[in-house]
């Protein structure tokens, strides 16, 4: 039983690098820089995408918004005038806690790449199996709430080494919470040391320039010989 | 692909409510009423249960904590003189995002189940696969924290469905967030009209004796006739 529940994961991990690959391929000819961008629920995803994307000069960026049920993350990415495609993922079995590949491939034809510098995927909240699954994408971004703990990088370590840049969110929350930001720090260092990482509030605007230079930055910096 | 990937999953979830059962049985023989406790991370469940476990008098608790990784939360539990096991479930491929009944059932014996009355199962944090996986329990209560937000129930409707008590946590943050309570209650009840709410504030300690008392009586109220 566990032997086979193991084969049929790995099966399924093989399969999704593979339309992994294709989804590179086809952004790769479409010119367009794609970020992958992860959290646990509610840890403030869309407000920040809402603040980087809204003054995003000279960069065409577009939205796959992944969720398991409903398009409110969409409509407000849709207010801004930004194209964004939903994607749901309660067709799967019980509502899948995570895109993968293959469901981004579906959306393809719909996101029109060709008109896009930039395409940001917001996943499914979820601190855990998002990691495991590849899309395509050049970066990917994790956001961590300061409400959330600062054990966070110790619970969830796979999360926080799967990404290029932690985005430190709600940072107007700290003098309210008994969170330390030098032991989150200690953390995130011990299980991905070197990581870049940014001290934002979404909600206040702090630290919100920064997160637009990086994005408005990725698409050259992708393109460039590593 | 899909059909064999939904019998696949169909076939892990029929295995779950078997092995479930027998959990339950044996939690029924041992006389221990067992709580299925789940969040997103970072929602605090651990100090939910610090709080609820620290003075419950005449009630025999216990603690099953689930982690992908680390033991940081049941040496919390442990440091209250309360019975307690880690569960990690980075064992399983690329670290398993919820617990299962097998999982549950592996840790039996180390439970003492016949020295406890209460036995509180603290799953991993993720709003959605652990609404999919009974794991024996009697109640099943999920935490949601206002810093998450107010739609919440609407993006994540199974967990906020499969629950029997929501416990609404962080109150004393109310003041500093953009969260509508009254919209979060009215989406909780279009989800799940009816289900029993409580306010409470872990790190201030309102609305806790609400919630110790709530665990005091489950283990007459799961004795009682439905």
């Amino acid at each position: 039983m566990h032997r086979t529940k193991v084969k049929v994961a790995e099966d399924a991990l093989d399969a999704n690098e593979t339309i992994a690959r294709a989804n590179r391929d086809d952004f790769d000819r479409a010119g367009v820089t794609v970020v992958n961008l992860m959290s646990a629920p509610g840890a403030g995803k869309t407000t920040l995408l809402e603040r980087g994307l809204e003054r995003l000069d000279g960069v065409r960026a577009g939205v796959l918004e992944g969720d398991v049920q409903g398009s409110m993350d969409a409509d407000r990415i849709a207010a801004l005038h930004v194209p964004v495609v939903q994607l749901n993922t309660d067709n799967g079995f019980g509502g899948e806690c995570h895109l993968d590949a293959n469901m981004v491939r579906s959306t393809l034809e719909e996101l029109a790449l060709d008109e896009l510098d930039l395409l940001v995927i917001e996943n499914v909240g979820n601190l855990v199996c998002p990691a495991e699954f590849r899309v395509g994408e050049d970066a990917r971004v994790m956001v961590s709430s300061v409400a959330e703990g600062e054990d966070k990088p110790l619970k969830y370590p796979l999360m926080f080494r799967a990404c290029e840049l932690v985005v430190v969110n709600k940072l107007d929350l700290l003098p309210h919470l008994d969170f330390d930001l030098d032991r989150f720090l200690a953390n995130l260092d011990a299980v991905h040391p070197g990581v870049e990482h940014m001290l934002v509030s979404a909600r206040t605007g702090e630290g919100i320039d920064a997160w637009r230079e990086w994005l408005a930055a990725l698409p050259a910096r992708a393109a460039a010989p590593a």
